[in-house]
């Protein structure tokens, strides 16, 4: 690649169930000028999330797909390289969404300074971006946990989950986390400090979480689905939320052969009164910069950590990806996309 | 039976899927004589309620079971024979929980006194009762529909879904409601004014749904569940909201083969931004004075209108209750016990 080479990476193909290298492709572009109005960013990040699957099918989810041949979407930390825009100079770094790419154009809309000197610009991606949003968000104005209460949350070592335990606790409720294997569940109890922690791949997980949660489960912030929502069902109480923000477990599965959970699901949520509410987080627009501020304070005081997996080269996103939907990430999955 | 018989209807067995007639008892025992502080009820109607069949089941709902010969559970309308309580007289008329029988004792606790003129006493047990309370909580808390949406509810023609449908177009939106047969069908649309019915009977009933929704689906009043559940999930509009109040037509089922649809519906539920949310009328109990004066309203202008079904003799209930889960009634079931 040359520095007037944009690399970028398509959607080669829709994949059935689990995506694998070839439903990517590589491109080299020129790097476009930018007219009147625009700038050119360089991409310095690139944000990694399990919501792309979704973009990759067909089916309407609460966006539309990314198109066969089309460079696959996402949130990026870019500097503008060329500005023709009075906004904007050369040299500033900002929050766009310019996708799986070297360089992009913009006129300037939907993009967010950054300060470089506040945070590292990375966290944009993550703890202070999109998935910290998403995890502040649901977990306060869904989940509404009361001091004393059981938030329960998976994945909790990764962008969502590690803040929603860490607010719950901030809150006062007591975080119980789910994560893959020893080594991220040392890092959720000891570094982030939840007050428990359960390995989802041990045998017997239900058995765990129950001893775990000896109140029950008032919050169950839910981004997984799969097994993890069979163990946490059971322990749900009266009244329990549970935010929807992701069903990383399923994306990939094709069929769902077996018993019809839904009759029982349904009779839980009228006997114990269960309010299951999905969400995206754009809905909560209005709080970002109440989230921002807070978010910001709460890192400066410790009371929330955060932890990124960097990977290299932009090359390297789809295996990556891949990785992701299997927990193969360990914190937030970031591509340096220039070194 | 003789004046001093107390007829009593108790649950004789726990049915496996419908209930049969052979899992109430008919009982006569002696008219309990009232002790000091309590007043002796002569009950003079029984509400019967699709709830009662989870409490003929062992497992735990958000009320206890009825056991094996206890008298099955149920509100009442009824006077008061005696009284050794100073708050109540001989012959005022009170809204109680006595159950499946003829006379009940009680010490006052959970007694509400009705005025016979202000409405027919079997209301409190209908429109002016629970099943009016669960419509309104249910519809305006959580349903929350707004002028010009569109709001679903099966069993239209009942004590919950007649008020449902009412409601909502008291507050601007358009009521479509879902019945058995052709008769209830008119019946919801030119005595109660929804704007448009469906008959679930009908062999291609998703389709005719689907052309009076055509602006989707905003609010979905649950209360039956099954086929009517998945002829309106494809319609559900972003950010729609399902109160969840009963699911009388999976309660009689005891096998749930066939494909599982909860991966289906979480996907819908998070990528539409769906809440469901399951309650029982009691969590609103702040509400039920603003309910009482605001249903009365609308009754005597007639923006509310009802209709009772109801059956005499005691003896008749369990018949009577048993159509009740087949959607034999014909609006509000109650059971006139003293003619």
């Amino acid at each position: 690649m040359t520095a007037e080479a944009n690399l970028r990476i398509v959607l080669a193909a829709r994949p059935h169930g689990r995506p694998t290298p070839a439903d990517f492709r590589l491109e080299r572009t020129a790097v476009p000028e930018p007219a009147e109005g625009q700038v050119l960013l360089k991409i310095l990040y690139l944000s990694l999330d399990p919501y792309m699957r979704g973009r990759m099918d067909a089916a309407k989810s609460y966006a539309k797909p990314v198109e066969v041949g089309q460079v696959m979407e996402g949130g990026t930390v870019a500097r503008v390289e060329k500005s023709r825009n009075p906004d904007f100079s050369e040299g500033d770094i900002v929050l766009s969404h310019s996708g799986w790419q070297g360089f992009a154009l913009s006129d300037g809309a939907g993009l967010r300074k950054l300060d470089p000197k506040a945070a590292p610009v990375s966290t944009a991606l993550g703890v202070l971006g999109m998935p910290g949003f998403t995890a502040y968000a649901g977990l306060l104005t869904i989940g509404r946990p009361k001091p004393g209460e059981t938030v329960v949350v998976a994945a909790a070592s990764g962008a969502v989950g590690s803040a929603v335990g860490q607010i719950a606790r901030i809150k006062g409720a007591r975080a119980v986390g789910i994560a893959g294997g020893a080594e991220k569940c040392r890092f959720v109890r000891d570094e982030l400090g939840f007050d428990a922690v359960v390995d989802h791949r041990a045998p017997d997980f239900p058995e765990q979480l129950k001893a775990v949660c000896p109140d029950g489960i008032d919050v169950y912030f839910e981004n997984v689905g799969g097994p993890v929502w069979d163990a946490v069902f059971p322990l749900l109480n009266e009244f329990a939320r549970v935010p929807v923000c992701g069903l990383i477990a399923q994306y990939n599965k094709t069929d769902h052969a077996g018993a019809d959970r839904l009759p029982v699901v349904m009779r839980a949520v009228l006997t114990r009164s269960l309010t299951i509410r999905g969400f995206i987080q754009r809905e909560f627009a209005d709080q970002r910069p109440a989230f921002h501020k807070e978010m910001a304070d709460w890192i400066a005081t410790g009371l929330v950590r955060y932890r990124e997996d960097i990977v290299d080269g932009l090359e390297n996103a789809p295996e990556s990806f891949i990785g992701l939907l299997e927990g193969k990430n360990f914190g937030k999955l970031v591509v340096r996309v220039v070194g």
